[in-house]
């Protein structure tokens, strides 16, 4: 059975933020993505894709193929608290399974308390501290990513450091096979 | 009536190469992103995201509100020539539409003669030359993205630049604030 990746869908979430990470793992033969959400409503991006919802997240309840969780930004974070994302997110941790959240859903994080004790980074300091309930400004860091304690963050700037950081931390590809791609990508091919 | 922007997909299309561009247009109100293909199967990306499709391209024939049509790259176009899709964007060049296409889209284009008079870039020159029945390579410039007589060509590095030609194409930000959103997102937010 292939090694899962899940993608956890709100609706109006970002197209370009989890992009290039994705291609990098659906890929290869041994990974494959699955999109997952709160219900099986195909979710619209901010850019009008409907992409259509693979499991819904309280079907999924085996997570011995499971090696990350990925939830990409959004505009819906700031809408609802997304208590039942929450809880999967929880369930997802007590299997040891790293998170990686870029721009929104780094706040959706912090909202619920798992960035407190972990040095993070995300999109706006402002809103962070303004955040009801939000206690773990004092560990937010001005980066484009961070990764600490189980937890990889990004800013909505950074969607190839995301790839990067998360190809690096499922050690899909050999390092410099990744910096030469972060560095073509990066750059772009002709400079 | 809204403005639509048509995004051609195909099985295996590059999830990123689009990606910013596409939100910068389905956000505005008087514009909407449509996704568009040769029959109407949902099509996955590399990425494993499985995405509806709007209209076949054999039903959409009111072109009156189209103003641009997008070809994502992808695995798929080399493995066909998607007869099909050309006699598409042959019918799209007809009502003066722009074609924007990027990556292995490029490479169409080429293959059915679209770029033979026109300046444009792609992924490949290589790749270009050995084409059969491809002879434009004589206008194919080294370039991360080239506009030219109706046609947007970009290589698949180049997903911020492509964003930026088609909203200035389009006029749907002052040039200034699309400098601005580039240089953020070429940069980082965090330098």
């Amino acid at each position: 059975m292939k090694k899962q990746v899940l993608l956890v869908l709100t609706d109006m979430w970002a197209d370009w933020e989890a992009a290039y990470t994705l291609h990098g793992i659906n890929m290869l033969d041994d990974y494959e993505v699955k999109t997952v959400a709160a219900d099986g409503v195909p979710k619209t991006s901010m850019g009008g894709l409907r992409v259509e919802i693979d499991c819904t997240i309280e079907s999924y309840t085996d997570f011995s193929n499971t090696v990350m969780v990925i939830l990409p930004g959004g505009m819906n974070w700031k809408e609802s608290r997304h208590d039942e994302i929450a809880d999967f997110v929880k369930k997802a941790i007590s299997h040891n399974i790293p998170i990686a959240a870029i721009c929104g859903a780094t706040m959706f994080l912090g909202k619920h308390g798992f960035l407190d004790n972990v040095k993070h980074t995300g999109d706006d300091l402002e809103f962070f501290t303004k955040e009801e309930g939000y206690n773990g400004q004092n560990n937010y860091i001005a980066a484009q990513i961070v990764s600490d304690g189980g937890f990889i963050t990004a800013n909505e700037t950074a969607a190839l450091e995301f790839a990067k950081d998360i190809w690096n931390t499922l050690k899909i590809y050999k390092e410099e096979e990744v910096d030469a791609w972060y560095t073509s990508f990066k750059n772009g091919m002709v400079q």
